[in-house]
């Protein structure tokens, strides 16, 4: 590993081009977004890349510099090349880390990965989202304090369609009356996984 | 194993004696009322043990002719003595079932066997509680569907003190805002452990 | 499920057609010999199937009337169809049980489920093994007593590249100083799959 | 955590007092033998505390200053008291360390937090040991390499009695036949535990 964690955020880049409202939100698309949280911190060196570009952007050289790659897709999980996919389930196995956001879910990475459904419940929705932390002791969870909420969300749903986590870390609680497993953790190979429910917003 | 499967049904019964209201409901204490449930079912020998018998009503006898134990208490878990807890972790670790309601999770034995706090959020409620069946391919769960509800309960909720479960097998929805895991598998030693939250009712 | 359980033994019998001395050993096919000691229990209903078959067999009719597909395989996984693959999965995923024997470990079937490399040290050797059952409460291990033998093996080590088990049922000893986890079980979607080193022999 | 990593090395210092043997080989025990290992570490602050101290040498205050312990006993596990025992578990399911070496599997403080016997088969002998590294990915086991070995040590066999690891970390060889899950981590509450086979030498 680098001196700095090399982090890789890919986006789809497609809905922030095709819907005004979407662009409005996120204008250079939802991975630069997410890339804004990161670049401010010392000990992250970042990256951006996308459907579009050649390789989707992740090409031998840029995968063989990457520590962590943060995938975010939703609508076009069947346009990433099969090609791609193998290439970074290798990475991943080999130590890279994974981070799947929200409907990445249902990338193909991720499925490739775990190896089951990753089916989820879904109802479209303003929901109020409550985000239990229930294992405050990870790293990852550490100074988020018992719950955070976001006030207006789609719904996802039990039975969530992945293998029982190592480490369970969120489950979210719905207006609605829905539970979700919002936030869980997977090693496989040298490489760990993260699955986290909540996108930048 | 004998060739039916020998259910022990463990209760304080205390609360009962004390409170007309809980007396009323539950006559003859609420670990009768519970093995009234099983006693139809030809593939069970039921019997019944309690706080105030002799050793608690959990002899050597009783335990080596017991395959699950069922444990239900909730306000008196300082009176059970330690030597019959060490006795019946001993028959759990050898291969006895454990099966623990609702306020068992701070029972000795149930603690005794995770080896954590067991703590957990609570509330004096009358949410309604939704159970998520999050695997419905476990024994537990099967013919359920995916999920049922208690029109009004009191409230558990997360962080709950216990280790990573083997399975789990519930999660809890409550109309307050929170979530807890309901129901949960653990194998210790030979013997396995189910903590269920629901009570007769 | 129906009152027997219906096994499918899957067998690549291709090594047994083209070498005299496995011929020799298996003249109807490995497939023939593990299905052989399954037969003359009551509680199983046994069929076979083969690689040169159609659709290797794995019809969508027979998939559906298995509840536990054994599979065996170790020279022609890349033969397997990816159409068939993907049928098998979702069976899996639905529920059927899958026995992975021995260099199945290699089956794209099992690859795809765990989602890693399954790759593991491997020499070809006259080893002495010895399986230490080390979970002697599974059902899968029960009356197996401490460990069995098989004076002369082929060599496979650690490190073995599986998602950390369910449950670790077996580690087996070498001559040659290797160790390996010979026994091991997962749940995938609503299937239980077992991985287990030893073929009929 | 304080900016060092504050471990509190713990250890029975009785053998060593009473046999002259172990006594040339530890001069000022075990403990400060494992101690010295650690003290060149910048990144370490190490203390020792032993049996014989008041409070065997683990106050509130000292507990209180601890981010790791590591404990090593043998002989003495029943002069333990359970007050302390009881203050350690608390501190370790705040989130304290706890490295649990060699006999210490047999340690009050290691069981009590496992919930199992933690028995093991045992056989005096001058074995060589070879210790797999299964989970090279692991920060513990990193830049160890596929095994190392001790040339002649007593022999831990299977079964262990132990709840699944989290991660199992190394499978040790024996000579004379036997396998032992030597490395293994769980979390129980906040705190991380590993169980390692082996001790300084």
């Amino acid at each position: 590993m680098s001196q700095t964690i090399r982090v890789t955020v890919w986006g789809e880049f497609r809905h922030e081009k095709k819907n005004p409202k979407v662009a409005a939100l996120y204008p250079q698309g939802m991975h630069e977004t997410i890339a804004g949280f990161l670049r401010p911190h010392a000990d992250f060196t970042v990256r951006t890349a996308w459907l579009d570009q050649p390789e989707h952007g992740l090409t031998d050289a840029i995968l063989a510099d990457t520590d962590v790659l943060i995938w975010w897709g939703h609508m076009a999980h069947g346009d990433v090349q099969d090609a791609v996919v193998a290439k970074v389930k290798t990475r991943v196995l080999e130590g890279m880390g994974l981070v799947a956001l929200h409907s990445a879910h249902y990338a193909k990475i991720f499925k490739a990965l775990l190896g089951t459904t990753c089916s989820l419940k879904w109802r479209e929705a303003t929901d109020k989202e409550r985000l239990w932390n229930i294992n405050p002791a990870h790293p990852i969870t550490q100074g988020i304090g018992e719950y955070f909420e976001i006030p207006q969300e789609e719904m996802y749903g039990e039975p969530f369609g992945i293998p029982e986590p190592d480490q369970l870390l969120f489950i979210s609680w719905f207006t609605g009356g829905e539970v979700f497993r919002s936030g869980a953790t997977w090693q496989r190979g040298n490489g760990r996984i993260f699955y986290f429910r909540s996108k930048a917003e």
